[in-house]
């Protein structure tokens, strides 16, 4: 079977990598220097948890300093940011990784991916004793990989055996009071985190947990804050490279972190972690081939932190009137004038991408940029991804600011990214309503509008008779007479259903008083409003005609009577008065005529999306 | 006026910041020393242009160290990266800025943003003469910040009579040979670069071109290419701040510089740009207000460059098949039959968001998971921000490898993001073929599976005559040959336009040989197919029967054959047979009914956008 697009991008660069045999083992313990030299495994995750593969990704290596920033981590989870700064600084340090010295003007360890830092936050983990501290360090890292994780027994026995410098830097650490416990404890803590068993699979899922916020993609389990993982990338994106940060950030551009078993773990926060295990060391400690697979998936995958991924663009997908798209509501005659008139007065905006600041800057300056000559606006969120904090509270304060000037919001946002609930705010709150559906926030500004724009003492004609409605109205006096007769009135309670979807026809409904709304099921299986009628509208001419089956929900919005002439005097009309029902016929074509108009401007104005 | 939501952040960040009266001015010369030590600009750019400023915004200083960076970029942009890499490095030092030292390793400067850096930057300015050298670098800086910059000549002389420091550097630098020609023509260069005026504004407007790609936004002139953009952020990334680059990182999180003249520029890239401009300094020569503006900045609107802005999230906004979305060509009732049953080995994928290498990966594994099932593919682009040269290869490698099993594509592709013209490819070309449209792109894929399913031998119906066609068929045979006979029949050649958008009722149109597409303008200004009829369906019977103009144009796609019965010959039929014409009434209802479940339907699958 074909590996895919993506596997055999990760297996190219591998492939064009593996032949640099450069580099050296590490060899400062015998353990370190048994390894297979040219093992070479390169991994690819989402941060939703694909994983792609090439070469030795299930190969066992000691994770090395590839669990400084993990134990940083935990540290800051256990002890807070402000004391674990108040031990351990975050600059970029000029030394080498293994310098027995502190700052000289801060006297506290240049960083926590040095070893003097590493080893101060290994003596900041809680834990009533060391056997439940270290317990506590593995059982995180497992968090991060989403497996349990094991000590390799011959690797720490060697480091505990060997780790003279370690220990030095541990007694210079307490003499200058950064570990204020036993520094041999933090000390043989720190060489059995760095002795834990990990493959380069584990790897790419610890740094797909980094990318994706700090939330382990295959088991959903949180290792870390978001907040939190933040300040770790931060920290790893200056000083995780030992001293070829500048380098690294200019040709890689990644926090990553490197190991001197051969391990590099780089990540793309909210997108890709990547790992490479091969041991062989450059002059700095890193992997060789590990900084060039880094450098080439980097570059060829355009993953740099600072590429600009796009020119500023406009969050405002779509904004246009309520006179430009009007509800789904069919109003009466008069309203339709005074929304033709006032309708440039309410604006609907669809809003689209990422809500950080600077899409939603857009968003609001676009939005201002009208207000003063609007009464009512529809702000449709339905479509945006990310919401930001920053974004919810200028849309916040937007809303706040409109209400000032007189002008309500509808918030079309179904799953309160704002904050609002639907049933939050009271209907008659000043800054507006929330919907779950945009064609019911439209609906609600242009009750906004009229209810401003009505001349007083006009109030809407909410009732009429058979004879003066507008399918029979227009008949001769005798013939209007004649087909009134053959109607039978009915009166439906709100929220009554008239005819279901799929059921056979059942009559011809005029709607003399209340309102009617047809409902259909979309392909999300949603059910949505296909218009609401009301009196002097019809509904039931398709089945009747056509014998087919309803297609459209009818359910009564409010109290509604209805006039129904049933399928039997339809039927005997055609044979008894032919041309009357012709005229019906005809009455009735020109309703089903504008309900299709209706439909294909809706299709029109949905944001362009044909 | 309301000055709007961001200017009130802006200011109320410049309020909070303004208090603070700690630090010192930058003395060594009398120039610097005699600024106003209070001043106050504090500025926020978009990408796209938009200034927000409050307090001294247009206060002139001078841009000192800050011009740095820009050098810099020239130098690149004159030498060459490699060039370049030759005499300055880009590690992060940890001595002060001005040390007179180089790397003991590498024998060069450390990076860039240290004064020995900045004046290697400075002898490598391309141009005929001293005076043209720094010309170029003036209108530089002046491209970015969008009007002429001038020089300080007081600050000049006053920097030319004390700068002994930096003569000794230089003097160095020629000693090492790292500078190759005369130290005093580039020292002399570098005090001009640092006297530039500049305002708080100026600084804002440059930041925000490196923010927008190396593009000012205002004059839209290319100041840097993006590459060379990205690099020098790169590079203020780990040496912009003086030795607070970690703590910058972890606090503010953007690519940044600072100058001893008080100024602060930071850059989130695609987004904003921020400048600052307060002269009382910190321990590092950071302007005390300038950092903590910033750190304010990024934390309230989240703008560190680490932030993870989302989850993984799909870049499918919906997939179906164009059984569960036919294409709006009505077919026959034998091709319709047969979509049923193989219409599943065609699916459609609407694409969304950002195609950077995350978004195209989810995207082509979603593709992927169903190849093996599929004949042809539809891939609608429309909605796509940015497409990234490796997503343009990787859906490229997709089309190929999908062609390899079979599978044909259909790229919806109207702006070529891709590359690929619609007039690019070959019918013929195994890959597909590209389209404006998705619904035509919807129709090929249903003639692929008709190609490959339709039994052998049999052709679908393609000519009817008046008698068999549906509206008169099911007549008696007495009234079918009576209706038939008040029928014209009339040839349309491709292309021609049977009724134009507006017009009068000129007939019922009954189609017996080829095609009619009806197309509406839609709110987008843009012509979109509402359905194209075949043989055997009709047209023009809602004007007919209403008297109102064609809402929809009606033009030939092939050469097309008509029977038309004229408005004369339907207004007798209602008095001679008024029986005759309800009956022929209500097989063009079923019609129009078809056409608006056709139309209702279409709503309903737009992506859920209701």
């Amino acid at each position: 079977m074909d590996p895919g697009v993506v596997a055999r991008l990760v297996a190219e660069v591998h492939e064009l990598i593996r032949t640099d045999r450069s580099g050296e083992l590490a060899d400062y313990i015998p353990e370190l220097a048994a390894v297979q030299p040219d093992s070479f495994g390169l991994c690819l995750a989402t941060a939703d948890g694909r994983i792609y593969g090439a070469g030795d990704v299930d190969e066992i290596f000691t994770i090395q300093s590839l669990s400084k920033p993990f134990t940083y981590a935990l540290a800051l989870a256990d002890r807070g940011v402000d004391t674990v700064a108040e031990h351990i600084d975050v600059e970029p340090s000029g030394d080498a990784f293994n310098e027995i010295s502190l700052d000289p003007v801060t006297e506290r360890p240049r960083n926590p991916m040095i070893n003097a830092g590493a080893i101060t936050a290994a003596s900041l983990i809680a834990g009533r004793d060391s056997a439940e501290k270290f317990d506590r360090v593995r059982r995180c890292y497992s968090r991060f990989a989403g497996r349990e994780l094991k000590l390799n027994e011959a690797v720490y026995r060697s480091e505990a055996r060997t780790g003279f410098r370690n220990r030095a830097i541990g007694y210079m650490l307490r003499s200058f009071g950064i570990i204020e416990s036993d520094p041999d404890d933090a000390v043989d803590r720190y060489f059995r985190q760095c002795s834990l068993d990990i493959t380069c699979r584990d790897l790419a899922i610890m740094a797909a947990t980094m990318a994706n916020n700090g939330v382990n993609p295959l088991t959903r389990e949180r290792a870390l804050s978001a907040v939190l993982t933040e300040r770790v990338l931060s920290v790893m994106t200056t000083c995780g490279m030992y001293n070829a940060a500048g380098d690294w950030v200019t040709t890689v551009g990644l926090p990553a972190k490197s190991g001197v078993g051969g391990g590099i773990l780089a990540v793309l926060p909210g997108q890709i972690g990547i790992a490479v295990y091969s041991p062989r060391l450059d002059s700095h400690g890193n992997s060789v081939r590990g900084v060039a697979a880094c450098r080439e998936l980097s570059r060829r995958l355009e993953l740099h932190f600072l590429h600009v991924s796009r020119a500023a663009r406009t969050a405002v997908r779509a904004d246009y009137t309520v006179a430009d798209v009007p509800s789904r509501l069919r109003r009466s005659t008069e309203e339709i004038d005074l929304l033709a008139v006032h309708g440039h007065r309410a604006r609907v905006y669809q809003l689209d991408g990422d809500l950080l600041f600077a899409g939603a800057e857009r968003a609001v300056r676009a939005i201002e940029a009208k207000a003063g000559e609007l009464d009512a606006v529809v702000i449709d969120l339905r479509r945006v991804g990310e919401v930001s904090r920053i974004a919810v509270e200028m849309l916040d304060t937007l809303q706040r600011e409109l209400a000032d000037s007189g002008c309500r919001t509808a918030l079309v946002d179904p799953d309160a990214r704002l904050g609002h609930f639907v049933s939050g705010l009271a209907p008659d709150d000043p800054r507006g309503r929330v919907f779950i559906d945009r064609d019911d926030a439209t609906e609600w500004c242009e009750d906004v509008l009229l209810a401003r724009y009505r001349p007083e003492g006009e109030t809407p004609c909410t009732s009429i008779s058979i004879e003066d409605h507008p399918a029979v109205a227009a008949l001769a006096a005798e013939d209007r007479a004649r087909l009134a007769a053959q109607f039978q009135t009915r009166t439906i309670a709100r929220g009554e259903v008239v005819a279901e979807r799929g059921s056979a026809r059942s009559g011809l409904y005029l709607i003399l008083e209340g309102r009617v709304r047809l409902s259909f099921e979309g392909a999300d299986r949603r059910i949505h409003r296909l218009v609401t009628l009301t009196a002097g509208m019809s509904f039931g001419e398709i089945p009747m005609l056509v014998g087919s089956p309803f297609v459209n929900e009818a359910r009564a919005e409010a109290a509604t009577r209805l006039a129904v002439l049933s399928p039997e005097h339809f039927d005997h009309l055609a044979e008894r008065a032919p041309g009357l029902k012709l005229a019906l016929l005809e009455r009735l074509a020109a309703g089903a005529y504008a309900q299709m108009d209706a439909a294909v401007r809706a299709i029109a104005v949905r944001g362009g999306d044909y």
